[in-house]
C-alpha cells in the first residue's frame, strides 16, 4: 500500500478534487463539517453526493447497504473515486465502501478530527460494527491519498479533541521522536504529522497486519473493551487501554513517561474517573480481532518507549 | 492468488474438514444439500454452522447482517477457517462474509451445482446484490481450497443443470481443448476439471482483473442485463448475452461454433424463447460493473475460438 499525505485548505478543496483523475467523484460527508466547506462545482466531473450523520451510529449494516444503495442509484463506474470527508467514523464507513463498491475502487481519505487525522484517517482498515463488538466486520483498502487542513482542529469541541489525544499518548509510547515532540510542547500540527508519519512508515511495511503493524493496536485490545463497556470515545478509551497496559504489564519508567505524556497532553482529569477491568470487560476482549485460536490473544507491550513487543497470552490469565 | 483445487467425496468431509489447520470451523451450508451432507464432528476443532436458503435470495444487505451476526455470536477468530458448502449463491455470500469477518479470513468453497463449480466456485470473485443490479457489492478473495465431488451432479434438477452448461458454452468458446472436450462428447467430469483448470490458470495470472481475467467475463455484460430483465438462471442468461456477442460482434464461423457448442450440450432449446435486447437491457448494462468511465464500457469478443479480445465501445453505440 501507498498512500500520498497532503495538506490542504478546506475552502481550496474543490481545487484538490479537480485533480482527480476521473470523470466521477462519490462524495460521502459527514454532516456535521457540511457548513465547513464551500460549495462544490467541478469541472468534467459528475459528482455523487451522500451526507451521513456524524458518530460511530454510522458504521452499521443498515447505513452500509443505504448508502451504498444512494451512489448505486447514480450509476458509480470502477474509476469512480470516493472522497469521504469527516470524522473517523465516516472514514471507516466510506472506505468499506470503496472497499466493496463494485469490488473496490479507490479512495481519499478527508479526516476532519484530531482522532480521524492520526488514526482512523491513515492506514486503510476500514469496517462496520456488529453488535457484538467494534469493527468486526470490514476490510484493509488504502487510501490512495489523505488530505489533512489542521484547520479543521480549531472547529473541534473539547471532547473531540481528548479524543484525538488518546491516540496521540500511544505514539508518543510507540516513538520515542513523538514523546520528545509531546514533552517539548510542539505545535498539534508538528505532532499530527509526526503522528501520520509514523503510521505511515509502519504501515507500508506491514499493510495486513502480520507482524509490525501490531504495534499500533497497543493499548486497544483493552480500549476496544473499555470503549463498548462504558460507551466513551475510541481515543478516551485507549487512554485507559494504555493505562491498563503500563499497569498489568510494563516497568515503573513506563508508567510514569505515560502519566507524564497524559499531563502534558491534559488529559490527567481523565484518569480520575473510574473505569474497572472485570469479567464483563474480559467476555468483550474475547471478541477482540487480535485473538488468534480459542484460548490465546496478542497483547502489545512496552519493554521501553519506543520498544513495542507483541505478547501471546492465555484468555484465562487475563 | 493461489487456490489448489481438490477432489473429494461429499460422504468423507468430515476428513477433509478434520485436515484444516484451525481450531475454529465455521460451516456456511446451502439448507438443500444439508440432507446430503453425513453427520459432522471433528477432532479438536469447534464447529460454527450457520444454514441458508439456497438461490439468489441469499444474496442480500441483510442476509450478509444476520448471518454475519450469527457467527459473531459465537466468537471467531482471526485464524477461524470459514466452509462455504452450496451453489454460487452460497458461495458468493459465504465468502463476502470471509472478505469481511475479522477483515478477512481464510475459506474454502464446497461447490454442489454445476454452476458453482465451474464458475462461482473457483476464482475468489465474491459479492452480494444490489437493488440496482448483481454482485454490486464484493471483494475479491480468493478461496485457499476448492473441493469438487462431481457426484453432486446426480442430485440436480435438468434446470439447474442447464444453467452450469450456459457457462460451459462461454468456455468452450474462450478455449480450444475444452471446444474439443465438449464437440466430443467428453464426460461432463472431464470438462469440469478443464474449465477449472482454465479458470484457475487464468485468475493466477490477474486476480484482480485488470486485464486477461476479463476474458472471463464473455458474455455476461449483456447477460448480467438478461437476468435481472427477465429474472432467469445464471447460466441461461450467459447463453442468452454470448448470443447477443456472437451476433454483433464476431465473425459467422464463430456464430456457428457457438451453434454446435449449444446443440452439444442440449441447450438449443433455449434459444427458441424470444428475448429481446432492447432499452432497457441498456439501462441495466449502464449499471454493469465492467463500465470504465462516464460513457465507456469494456466487453468482450472473440477473433477466433481461443481468441477472446477486450473492446472499448461508447455505450451510446450499443
Amino acid at each position: 500500500m501507498k498512500t500520498s499525505i497532503k495538506k490542504i485548505n478546506r475552502l481550496g478543496i474543490e481545487k484538490n478534487l479537480n485533480t482527480l483523475k476521473t470523470d466521477s467523484v462519490i462524495l460521502i460527508i459527514d454532516e456535521k463539517v457540511l457548513s465547513l466547506l464551500p460549495n462544490l462545482n467541478l469541472v468534467n466531473k459528475k459528482i455523487i453526493t451522500v451526507i451521513v450523520a456524524g458518530g460511530e451510529q454510522v458504521k452499521t449494516f443498515s447505513t452500509y447497504e443505504s448508502v451504498s444503495e444512494k451512489i448505486l442509484e447514480e450509476s458509480p463506474h470502477r474509476d469512480s473515486i470516493l472522497v469521504a470527508i469527516g470524522g473517523g467514523a465516516t472514514t471507516d464507513l466510506a472506505g468499506f465502501i470503496a472497499a466493496t463498491l463494485l469490488r473496490g475502487i479507490k479512495w481519499v481519505a478527508v479526516p476532519t478530527t484530531l482522532l480521524s487525522m492520526v488514526d482512523a484517517g491513515v492506514g486503510g482498515k476500514v469496517a462496520i460494527n456488529s453488535k457484538h463488538g467494534k469493527n468486526l466486520l470490514g476490510a484493509f483498502h488504502a487510501p490512495n491519498e489523505v488530505w489533512i487542513d489542521p484547520q479543521f482542529l480549531t472547529t473541534l469541541s473539547e471532547k473531540e479533541l481528548s479524543s484525538g489525544k488518546g491516540e496521540i499518548v500511544k505514539y508518543a509510547l510507540l516513538d520515542k521522536e513523538i514523546f520528545k515532540l509531546v514533552v517539548n510542547s510542539a505545535s498539534m500540527a508538528e505532532i499530527i504529522e509526526a503522528c501520520v508519519n509514523y503510521k505511515k512508515k509502519i504501515v507500508e511495511q506491514d499493510f495486513k497486519e502480520k507482524n509490525i503493524r501490531k504495534y499500533l493496536n497497543l493499548g486497544h485490545t483493552f480500549g476496544h473493551a473499555y470503549e463498548k463497556n462504558y460507551q466513551i470515545p475510541h481515543g478516551i478509551a485507549v487512554l485507559y487501554g494504555l493505562k491498563t497496559i503500563v499497569e498489568k504489564y510494563c516497568s515503573k519508567n513506563i508508567k510514569d513517561a505515560y502519566l507524564q505524556i497524559v499531563k502534558k497532553l491534559g488529559l490527567e482529569i481523565y484518569l480520575n474517573q473510574t473505569i474497572s477491568y472485570d469479567q464483563k470487560l474480559i467476555e468483550y476482549i474475547k471478541l477482540d480481532k487480535k485473538r488468534i485460536s480459542e484460548d490465546k490473544i496478542e497483547i502489545i507491550v512496552l519493554e521501553d518507549i519506543g520498544k513495542p513487543l507483541i505478547m501471546t497470552i492465555e484468555i484465562n490469565h487475563l
